[in-house]
């Protein structure tokens, strides 16, 4: 196989996924996992076998990709602007569709389009718990915009969503922010169902605070998606040992003209130049010693200050990357490795916009 | 269109094109394009309308799909691996191919691969000028090497190529490293005819030292790729001005549910998370005191504390990305702008390391 290329350990995978539904069974919370990190049938269909109930997608085109393996979809981004509803609502009708929204303007689209689609539109109305991205800040204004859900016609108002992005310490120091987090959750969904809106959704989680969603009763569900492959970075926040790491980058050595360096082909347009905190792109699974120090768009510099291996020329290592869903985005396929080292490449099937070769 | 979307203005780009070409021929020098900045074959044979001879490229598989527009192309990057090899050797025989490299090892394989292949293939022996990334350091290492390549069957000593990329201060402060880079390929193409391996080519050139090329006398061609877009790094280093930008990415704003900012769907898998000196991710083309603070893999963060502008929910914008090579190798597909105003779709032909659809 031409490199680089990404490669996914599928044991490590399952593992994975097991593991996130049985954390959350005894959290007494549903796995509805992001997508976004895979972009793959094949993976979306490992992690609805192992227990997931129904899939998270970003896009309309995730959701038309992801819409051929499950029947209940949500997607947890504000669906805004004419052809990206067309998209949406162009989903088989039997597939169980929910959108996440925060303001009048998406819910109108959204309630437009259902209804000249012939649908319902399950919605959730998105609220910010402290990244300060998108979402509602305040009790008042959560219920007064699901209040509207339930007055409009062609939507059906099934609860809350938020995302904690915010809460990036340690797994080990997270739990008194989780703690306030939970505190602000029950005055949400009190105030709502005092006002008789009580959500039959809370949509919460992320995957650093996945292993602590027992601390937050008031969830149903946690969409926590690069806990399937993990990557440098939860590694970091200890969300994941070393040998939970799935997925790797396959690259090749290409020079070792200048001193203490090796170059390999897996730069920006393969690993995504993503620092963190001023430690390069990312690290050789094998050989934790060695640092991705820089990159360029094709371009890799492993820093060979630390170790006394000597790559030669032609030598193939895998690069575990930072952050694994935006290295995943740069593939045009996987290479799938089974335990017993047979391999088969599968498509990124839901990367980009639109479908492979679809017209204007 | 769909958002986010990249969008190409075509009189710009035809303009920059021209003013590249000029330039360099003032200075008496090649403008071979880097087709890494559009991937595309439609921007490629607009910059061989304007006069740039021959292509340069960095994948076989933009080889492979740039093969189809020109006859005369380099691979700007060592050819190292079976698979890399065999794609770069299926690129038609009309075509004439040179390929940089900087060891033994890489010679030897391309070697091979051209008497398999019954062809020969052209080679530039890289030298490192100061940037650390691949190429030989000195005089002896490069002229041992080209000496190999004279006496290695399938392969033609053509000359020596270089990357400035470690010039990277203002236009107006570069004239000194320029002088200093001129003395040492001086010294080099010297060393080089003393010992009877007098280069044809010496292939260099960044878009942001494109206007001091005329400071390098030994030069015969300049590789300038970004210079056909440009973007707000080019700006920031004097190489373009704000009416030379021909590449936005199109983005909707999907929530303003967070006061002083609104947040769009282009972030890190449209315009790519590479930072400029903690100024954001880029800035909008019509209104240059709004910047995208943060990213996330869908949301762009516009920072409204410095304009008296409201987002409304569905209005689009148009962003300059920091870095125009990573953003439009996250396209799917470009909308082309004539100056009438007409669009049309053009996809990224050369995107990814396999053709779309190819089997394993």
């Amino acid at each position: 196989v031409e490199t680089p290329v990404g490669v996914v350990d599928l044991a490590r995978t399952r593992a994975n996924a097991r593991r996130a539904v049985e954390v959350l069974a005894d959290a007494g919370v549903a796995w509805r996992p992001h997508v976004k990190t895979h972009k793959s049938r094949e993976i979306a269909r490992l992690q609805l076998e192992a227990g997931a109930q129904g899939l998270a997608v970003a896009t309309p085109r995730e959701a038309e990709v992801m819409a051929s393996v499950t029947s209940d979809l949500l997607l947890a981004y504000p669906p805004v602007g004419e052809t990206k509803l067309a998209r949406l609502m162009s989903i088989p009708h039997e597939v169980d569709l929910t959108v996440a929204l925060d303001s009048p303007e998406a819910l109108e689209g959204v309630a437009r389009a259902s209804r000249q689609a012939g649908r319902t539109t399950g919605v959730l109305v998105e609220m910010d718990v402290g990244m300060e991205r998108v979402g509602l800040g305040s009790v008042d204004a959560v219920a007064d915009l699901a209040g509207r859900v339930v007055g409009t016609d062609g939507v059906s108002y099934e609860g809350i969503m938020f995302y904690p992005g915010h809460i990036r310490s340690h797994r080990s120091e997270q739990a008194e922010a989780l703690d306030r987090l939970s505190e602000r959750l029950d005055g949400v969904v009190d105030g709502l169902t005092n006002r008789g809106l009580g959500p039959r959704v809370v949509s919460g989680g992320s995957t650093p605070t996945l292993a602590g969603s027992h601390r937050l009763p008031a969830l149903t569900e946690v969409r926590a998606g690069t806990a399937i492959f993990h990557d440098r970075e939860q590694v970091a926040l200890g969300a994941a040992g070393w040998d939970d790491l799935a997925y790797t980058v396959l690259a090749t050595v290409v020079s070792t003209a200048v001193p203490n360096q090796a170059v390999v082909d897996a730069g920006s347009k393969a690993l995504a130049a993503e620092e963190r905190g001023g430690d390069g792109y990312g690290v050789l699974l094998d050989r934790r010693e060695v640092r991705i120090s820089r990159v360029s768009e094709e371009h890799g510099i492993l820093d060979l200050t630390d170790t006394d291996w000597s790559p030669r020329i032609g030598e193939r290592i895998r690069i575990v990357p930072n952050h694994v869903c935006v290295s995943v985005n740069l593939q045009d396929r996987l290479l799938l490795l089974e335990e017993d080292g047979a391999g088969r490449l599968a498509p990124v099937d839901a990367r980009g916009r639109v479908a492979p070769g679809e017209g204007p």
